[in-house]
């Protein structure tokens, strides 16, 4: 296993935090000489803040950690490619090198919409490996938003199901019952 | 004063106390049904923090009021265009309005170098208003900019004259000394 996995293979410990809590798994670690100095998943509807993306709760960390707004010197690992935010983030405080897993095509800014984190027109470009463990930072990615959709459907029934019956009047849910007790009656 | 003046002299309010405290003056306000709900000002330094922008921590308050990570129906106001990161951060939060004073040619991220905040890629758009007084708001960096290299330079120079008087030697300084006594003896 290359450094670069097993550093990633600790920002996938962090995004299954964040799965654990229903959210979309993002995980990140910042590295410094080493040594992690920073960590963070997405809470975003945990927090109620669009700040508590993973890569900002990171960075956040490192910071205190390092006495310094400049994370120089330091490599950022994370699951998904950057929204603008974080990229925009990473750029603010002069991380020298991001390594991601799974590419973002419809809202990523490592590459895909935007480049942020390369852009010669700003007073900092970071190096950028793409693909480390991509495969399982997608995967987690995937089985999440299945869930999601089985759970969505779900409770959309259930919300029908309740409308439903709370437009149905007290004598008719009697009679629903009944009815339905006859017909359960009729099927054995 | 227009209700845009109105709020942007209260980003102005912070951004003095940015200035109060040798930082780079920007200061941020967000509103909500005509009421403020996040104040911010830059304290990068000061906090050693990136995230420690005025839109930043004017977000992070306005998202802990509402309890929520989406600040639909918010107009954000900004002594100065926002950064990528700051952009970025607005596009996440669904902010609806950008009002903002200065523009920052080399640097800005709505309108100049980027427009993150208008870009139809993104699932969300803000619309901005620029230039609204951005002549108080560009003399506030101007005057702080100028300061700043004031001090620099005597800084420079207040550390040539420490760098020059320790590399002479002790006896070199008292002979130094007694010369210049001379010397202003001689003035007389």
């Amino acid at each position: 296993m290359t450094q670069d996995e097993r550093y990633m293979r600790e920002a996938l410990k962090q995004a299954r935090k964040a799965y654990a809590l229903g959210e979309v798994p993002i995980g990140c670690v910042i590295v410094y000489q080493d040594k992690i100095i920073g960590r963070g998943y997405n809470r975003r509807n945990t927090d109620k803040n669009t700040l508590a993306h993973a890569e900002i709760t990171a960075i956040n960390r490192a910071s205190k950690k390092m006495g310094d707004w400049r994370l120089e010197e330091c490599t950022l690992y994370v699951t998904l490619e950057p929204c603008q935010m974080c990229a925009g983030a990473i750029v603010q405080a002069r991380i020298t090198e991001v390594v991601m897993g799974s590419m973002n095509p419809k809202a990523g800014c490592g590459g895909s919409i935007l480049n942020i984190l390369e852009m010669p027109e700003f007073n900092h470009q970071v190096q950028v490996k793409r693909g480390v463990l991509a495969e399982e930072c997608t995967q987690m990615l995937t089985i999440f938003f299945k869930e999601l959709r089985v759970r969505n459907k779900l409770e959309k029934e259930a919300t029908k199901e309740r409308a439903f019956s709370e437009q149905i009047p007290e004598k008719k849910k009697e009679e629903s019952v009944e009815m339905k007790g006859k017909m359960e009656y009729n099927k054995t």
